[in-house]
């Protein structure tokens, strides 16, 4: 479930930002490691799994080294998912970085930044190094112990 | 947060039920022991606590015996927690138990049900045994160990 | 792997007993509900749950009414489970319900009470009525909830 | 209770090992990260925590690039934890790396590697480096993000 890739992030296509004023970029971030989370608010996996992993990685690295942004790509259930509810989940998970709600596509349920990085589903973590390449990519539960090394490897670079 | 009550359950005041054809009434499970989890979808403490609590309850004992209902008590964040919503919810949590969507009121926050129940929050777990009286009326998370007890205590009601 | 059982509790079979003073015998227990876990203090299910599960008991319920007590019952590496190393587990775990060291057979590695209760293996879980006759039986990790329920029932007994 | 040291890491003083044949050295092993493990046996905060997350780092990195070592650092309850006990621990719980039972010492209760790298208790983390230096050392749970953004720093070293 895990691809190491090695490709340039595309941009997010975002229909709305909640906890991001002024609204942000991946191009502005470079310089910075970017944990993209992808998720559903109402998928099972991501509310045990992906959201507290997501929320632990935001409390555990300094915020000017490591960036935490959620991704809510919604690919089934759309109307069960709409802003006004994401809203009051991410009011009551207590999520505090910046949520990308994905821009809906106009013929299809797959979103357009679920699309460009081909996401398989959520949860999806996907590491972006400080130059904007994809590192990791990886569909479906990864445990702490790996994630942690994955962003462990991503800082030591250029350190040295 | 556990009282223990003697009085008889009132009515369920439902604008809706899920999983339930036909309609249930209190009524009609005299004779079963009811068990009652108050919850709101958004709500992590009855996410991460009280439905797998309630799953649990509802796996473990004989149906014509013990009885899961759940209730949907809106009282915060209504619009983001609409049936659409929860319809979602309930598929992808698998929730295989009858929920009475409660009756939301014409004149404030509180749905109906919540009133009479004097519930104060949510996740709330009621007791109701064969008779229809409420047994235990608990707020917040009770382990399952005190939840297995006390309806072990109505089951073994009028066996001796 | 539980029986519900109803056969008359064999006395234990005890070399030597941790917290208890005077020392018990279940005829004494007569009245109570007595909750004999039966563990070794290298087995790992034993450590992360049934230990778990004794000390929770333990706090649940009214001392004079729910009576647990551990059984060491030894089956296996004896040298590495001598009383010494039992003593320190028993402190560092803040086991505060009184143990029973099962007595060693002379003539086989199983243990005189083990064989008693024909106990599989560790861990168990014995439940004993008022009246000293054994309700259940269960091998192997058993949940709370359905452990709670079992307790819940014998507790309603006689009660009516 | 974590300390950035940046020393050479002590030889090991052991008496005894487990799991290791030819036996170890750290000099030996330069080249590898060595995560070192040390606990005891009856020490609750080691057997939730500790071996679990050394047992993960073991599972997660290539052998020849992470070396997971366990130190059984025995301060307290000698008598308890003596090498027959803890042989039987090992097999229980499934140990599969090498585990250093640590010298006592002669004229107190610390034994010497624990003096050596002055381990404050149980459970402690030691990260070396491929070239022989300590880089992490602490003392109580560290959570599995953590540990493994510190695996992944020293992974990352020397590959630019």
């Amino acid at each position: 479930m895990t691809s190491i890739a090695y490709e340039q992030a595309p941009p997010l296509a975002v229909s709305q930002w909640l906890n991001a004023r002024p609204e942000l970029t991946l191009e502005s971030l470079r310089g910075s490691i970017v944990v993209l989370h992808a998720f559903q608010m109402l998928c099972p996996g991501c509310v045990s799994h992906g959201i507290p992993q997501a929320k632990a990685i935001h409390a555990a690295f300094p915020p000017d080294k490591v960036r935490v942004i959620g991704l809510h790509s919604v690919f089934e259930h759309h109307a069960a998912m709409e802003p006004v509810s994401l809203k009051a989940f991410a009011h009551e998970y207590r999520l505090g970085f910046p949520i990308a709600i994905d821009q809906p596509s106009s013929d299809g349920p797959i979103p357009l930044t679920m699309q460009a990085y081909r996401l398989q589903g959520t949860p999806s973590l996907i590491l972006i190094d400080r130059s904007g390449f994809i590192r990791l990519h990886h569909f479906g539960p990864l445990d702490d112990l790996r994630a942690g090394a994955a962003i462990g490897q991503l800082l030591a670079e250029g350190q040295g």
